[in-house]
């Protein structure tokens, strides 16, 4: 089998560059890491990663355990998450929760067992008996998103609270005062904060303040879609629909179409917290709050990236942004 | 720090049943699962994975690499085949190209340096050097979805011809005859596929030949609307738009509101490859083939498993749906 020095022998540089290069750091130039590659690919040259890291102790590898790959927020995050891990030469391997506590439970052993060099977290809401194992190991850990209260990791997240601001004063401004409020978990910090923001704002911002017009799904689109039909259920009429996450808000309007038809559907704005794909395409076109996926991935392993260089890493709000489309509504 | 002897003591089982236990193997009881499960967080006890994958050469990995991880086709498929991974005592982790050759070649490295036991591959399009290396050491490998003509691996996949043959039946119903088609890559199989199956069938359906009202686009939103662009200003009319998969379809549609604004726009017929969560929104609603990603995931994993067990796989089509929206249309 060939070695490490057979590939720099073939490739015409020292060990030490040739080294560099199949560890993925990005201190190489683009000369000597493509004839280091095509070297190494000649000659079936395969990394006894195994073998490497127990001599090294460490892996060149992080992990990323989101909550549901399927959520567009999640899936954008996890592509700039794992951009800028292979600019800092790591390699980033993806698990997906699926908003399932046993299984991030199961996929934090199997990073422990595969020995990640950290670990990036959009956690499920509690401290389960595995990630308190994590934490005990002393693995390196950054929150994305999502925190746990009473755990000491830096948290890289939205700004929640201004978020709603801008969604509360859009509804000021559209002059809506029956507004139907379709929430997440509040076992999940993001599902609490949003939540908590809009109760704290809403008579303020001339906002009815009758409780029937709460509910919360699980951020899915069914548990949303039922939280819609229970409101509807209630009898108390509103204007707007102000769903707290992308599928919550999909959930929502399936609901309304469903029960309501599309013509009476179409006379309730709805406005979201995520910006999807489709909601310029809505009729009226959708409202949303931009979360700033990318910021949040990227910042996130920059955090993690100090925290394994053993400097401190203090975590960060990252701000939204509003996206109003009533302009081009038909109202 | 704990061995598994400790944890065995501490559950008050076998050594056996807590090693099966802490593979991840599915022939374990609830009860000893959970008793197992709860020591071994007591005790902070963690799996050395590259020592234990040294001694036994397999890992209990699967490694899955997608060509996109934010289109919703991929990330489906990605949530269906890790469930299913699971289910026979495996873990997955997920990597994604970004449709990048280059960044597919860095995880084949990453992968191989990993030990994983087999891989589920949507590759880019060609035998790059480090698919090639790949190939050579042995590991075994199903391809998901698309394929490299020349590669002995099986592909479990869409039946592109079938699904091409819903939309050309579709199309003549509704009485088209001049429609654009916005393909895919021709280097990616199922660019190549999906475009052969209309190019053959187009003319026996009643529809066009004239090759002013094809282009194609690089399967992501972005190419797909420049490709909606070449067509219009040809200036060949046309009453309906085939987008030969998801994120072509919303590009196309993007493009179709922009240059001819919403009001003309929505009187184009648009139909699609795969469906996505929001063409029951769109005015007129799109009709779309109906890709099954979860039945591709499932019996991807399920082939490899075989694979692993030294049985043969020797891939499968899997059938498509097509969901008619035309009658809730404007039309």
């Amino acid at each position: 089998m060939a070695t490490i020095k057979d590939v720099a022998a073939r490739a015409g540089v020292s060990l030490g560059t040739a080294s560099r290069v199949l560890s993925g750091s990005s201190q190489t130039s683009p000369d000597s890491r493509s004839r280091v590659l095509a070297a190494a690919a000649e000659l079936g040259y395969i990394a006894n990663g195994p073998a490497r890291s127990l001599r090294r102790s460490r892996t060149d590898v992080l992990g990323l355990l989101v909550s549901d790959i399927r959520n567009p927020f999640f899936s954008e995050l996890a592509h700039a998450a794992e951009q800028e891990a292979r600019h800092h030469g790591y390699t980033m391997l993806l698990a997906n929760a699926n908003e399932d506590a046993e299984q991030a439970d199961a996929y934090l052993r199997t990073f422990a067992s595969q020995r990640i060099d950290g670990l990036l977290f959009s956690p499920q809401g509690t401290v389960s008996p595995q990630l308190a194992a994590t934490l005990a190991s002393g693995l390196p850990l950054v929150f994305l998103n999502r925190t746990i209260e009473g755990v000491d990791a830096p948290l890289y997240g939205t700004d929640n609270a201004e978020g709603v601001g801008h969604v509360l004063a859009w509804l000021r401004q559209r002059g809506h005062r029956d507004v139907a409020f379709i929430g997440g978990p509040d076992t999940i910090s993001t599902g609490a904060e949003r939540r908590a923001a809009y109760l704290a704002g809403r008579e303020k911002h001339g906002i009815s303040t009758d409780d029937r017009l709460l509910d919360a799904g699980d951020f899915l689109a069914s548990g949303a879609a039922e939280a819609m039909c229970r409101v509807i259920d209630r009898g108390v009429p509103f204007t707007a629909v102000f769903g707290a996450n992308g599928l919550t808000t999909l959930g929502a309007v399936r609901a309304l179409r469903e029960r309501l038809g599309a013509e009476q559907a179409a006379r309730i704005e709805v406005v979201s917290f995520d910006d999807l794909d489709w909601f310029e395409f809505a009729s009226p076109p959708i409202s949303a709050v931009r979360n700033d996926a990318s910021s949040i991935g990227r910042l996130g392993v920059r955090g993690l990236v100090d925290l394994l260089a053993g400097r401190g890493a203090p975590g960060r709000r990252i701000a939204t942004s509003f996206v109003d489309r009533s302009r081009r509504g038909v109202q």
